[in-house]
């Protein structure tokens, strides 16, 4: 594991006593980038801190940077995170050092802090939490092979399309339907085929999630200039969760060319971006789905890629259904899975990507795919039931029903280090239009 | 046909006697927008007429307009004309009926206009021409059964797949490689998968170009809301050649999920944004491919858009290659074709599009698919030959060469009106990268 620094250190306590919990998303050691709002200001960056959000605007006023911190925090004290993205890992790296220094529980500044705790600290209760960044072009990869075969009803060792061994296989997304957590999703009209019936258009019988990771690109790279595998895990600039809603009856019936109306409707993402830094200590090797899988080709081949390009993250996805809401009930969980288990990188998806000269700008978004595993209990989507899905309270669910929250949560977890998470990528389902 | 107006008059003529030539592409009829610099100023809106643009940023300066002219002049001497598009095709009407009084040979401010000539008229021959949108999303559709029974090796009367009949199919696209004419396009590298041969990674061999038109996106939708098939044609503001280059042989083995980085290495457009408004004598009855398919589904059918909603567009396509260019020979015309054997309306795609909720913006582009007919010489890519391409000058091409130059025209011809054009789609192929 290369290049930790003093933002992992696990001795380290933060000022805000929320954050020192065990089971906080959102520790010292996470330190995640968002986009917020409180008391009718303007959206503005800050950073998630236990139970608070840190306000980067604010901290300017005070005077609390300086060199590289400073222009990183004036970049992203926009209203959107773009621009600091655009400054690339290194710079984001500097004020995250900075925020580490100012929000210890035994830093020197803890006290001149305190002092300013008013106008610093925002409860995260109390804001409003917008998209993180401008999306301006979304591409979804293939990586699990066991989403790959559940979700077209083949058995564990079945055959795969030949060209999933030497690619992360990809389509590009809508941009412009990604929305954040929390903001409603309704159940899109469109064709369907079912069998022994007429073509029809209407509402999606067949509503689904699929949990994903996404990420978010740094500086990304010109027109015409290839990312080379070596250098393409810093142009990862960090994570969120992702759902990437699919109306499989559209989407089965439509996909000649790829997934279009099935998955445009809307992309749901998680509002704070934990930053590829604090994520660092949980990487791993690459996960390999077929022992006479081949190596992959040079140009998506690194060492150092292969020994620790894969990350160890624990992801759920729950269901809070209409009728749990009235009993008062807690979410099911339907799903528990790994992003361990995607067998290709994401600096492999941006070599791949830009191989061809295809430009990256900051800010986009690369979706890791429906990230299942070999269990049952981690099909991250509901097309891969074979069987209709029983949840906790009774109910029956084939596919998503109106009134229903589908709710992501993921923590990355290692022995001897602080557990961070993502908070929660949520939305609720909105009836089709009549 | 509906609703033509001053600016449609085939008596007037311009004041700028090269738009008066009958082979001119930007006549008074036409007026199309743009993004221009001249003297190294900043790039702003202009529009054609004969071999000048109208600079909207004198215009205003000169006091010329007033009212809804003056409010969509404002828009379009911007950078982009996102923000003239966001106004919609009502407000650039009222601007182009300004611009039709102040550029005729019989207007009353003829003189003042000819007094003012130096600042308001910019040589094309002159100018740099920029992209005249930043296009935040771009999606292609299939809308000649030509061409996808010639890519498949498919005989005229063969079975198409039944979806082709029910919608226009479509993919996103890469819009952040959108470039507009004469910018050079790199040959990429990419995966590729020979008969009999291993895959490989490397510069593509089978490098092709596409024909089509591309619409502009007026003002757009809110997520969740569908544009109905009514008043779907008031949101193409206007259009474009486009030029979708295909890597086929990246493109045939990666496309698993549509196609991907055999497009995403550029799209290449004409830089004159010709308004529907221009187009509307050209209007024509929609394409049937097939007696026996069947009639749209009602979202997505209008009278008035079966009635009208085809657009007679001759497209050409042209090769100039090394030997040509060191022999001063002109390009070797190799397709004839023309938009309305499109079955598929922009109306439709537009319609399509949004069913299911997905927002449009401003300035996204739609591009109509490879716009083949029924005869050989309108073919409107390479991968539709089965045999190679005999060129004028003796030269044979299976697929595009490092040096070739593929030149697009179109222009719209209707007995009793103007003809008008949209100027060239160029673009030059380098070499792929060592």
């Amino acid at each position: 594991m290369t290049k930790l620094n003093d933002t992992h250190d696990p001795t380290r306590q933060s000022l805000v006593t929320a954050a020192n919990q065990p089971d906080c998303d959102f520790p010292i050691q996470n330190l995640p980038f968002g986009v917020f709002d409180s008391a009718g200001r303007n959206p503005r960056g800050g950073v998630a801190i236990g139970d608070q959000i840190f306000d980067l605007s604010a901290g300017l006023e005070a005077g609390l940077f300086s060199g590289a911190a400073l222009d990183a925090a004036r970049a992203a004290s926009c209203p959107v995170l773009n621009g600091l993205m655009a400054r690339g890992v290194d710079s984001a790296s500097a004020l995250r050092a900075r925020l580490s220094d100012l929000l210890r529980a035994d830093g020197p500044e803890r006290f001149r802090v305190e002092g300013l705790a008013d106008r610093l600290l925002v409860p995260i209760a109390s804001a409003r939490i917008y998209l993180p960044v401008d999306a301006r072009n979304f591409t979804d990869f293939v990586c699990s092979t066991f989403h790959a075969l559940r979700i077209t009803r083949r058995p564990p060792d079945a055959e795969l399309p030949p060209v999933l061994q030497f690619m992360p296989v990809a389509y590009h997304g809508r941009a412009s339907s990604v929305q954040v957590s929390g903001e409603r999703v309704r159940r899109p009209h469109g064709q369907s085929k079912p069998a022994d019936q007429p073509v029809q258009f209407g509402p999606s019988k067949m509503f689904d999630f699929e949990l994903e990771v996404g990420a978010f690109i740094a500086s990304g790279n010109e027109l015409g200039s290839p990312i080379p595998i070596e250098s393409a895990a810093s142009q990862i600039f960090g994570y969120c969760l992702l759902n990437d809603w699919s109306a499989r009856d559209v989407q089965f019936w439509e996909s000649m060319l790829g997934p279009f109306l099935g998955k445009s409707l809307a992309t749901t993402i998680s509002p704070w971006v934990v930053t590829a830094e604090a994520l660092r200590p949980f990487h791993t090797k690459v996960f390999k789905p077929r022992p006479d899988w081949p190596e992959p080709l040079p140009y998506l081949r690194s060492e150092r890629d292969q020994r620790e390009g894969g990350v160890d993250i624990d992801l759920e996805a729950y269901i809070l259904t209409q009728r749990m809401r009235d009993s008062r009930l807690q979410p099911t969980r339907i799903t528990n899975t790994n992003l361990r288990f995607a067998y290709w990188t994401f600096a492999q998806m941006v070599a791949h990507h830009t191989s061809n000269g295809c430009n990256l700008q900051p800010g986009d978004i690369l979706g890791g795919g429906t990230i299942s595993g070999p269990s049952d209990d981690s099909r991250a989507c509901l097309a891969e039931y074979a069987e209709p899905l029983n949840l906790s309270n009774g109910e029956v669910r084939r596919y998503l029903e109106d009134g229903d929250e589908v709710i992501f949560k993921g923590r990355a977890n290692r022995e001897g280090y602080v557990s961070i998470g993502f908070g929660e990528c949520r939305a609720h389902i909105l009836p089709a239009h009549g």
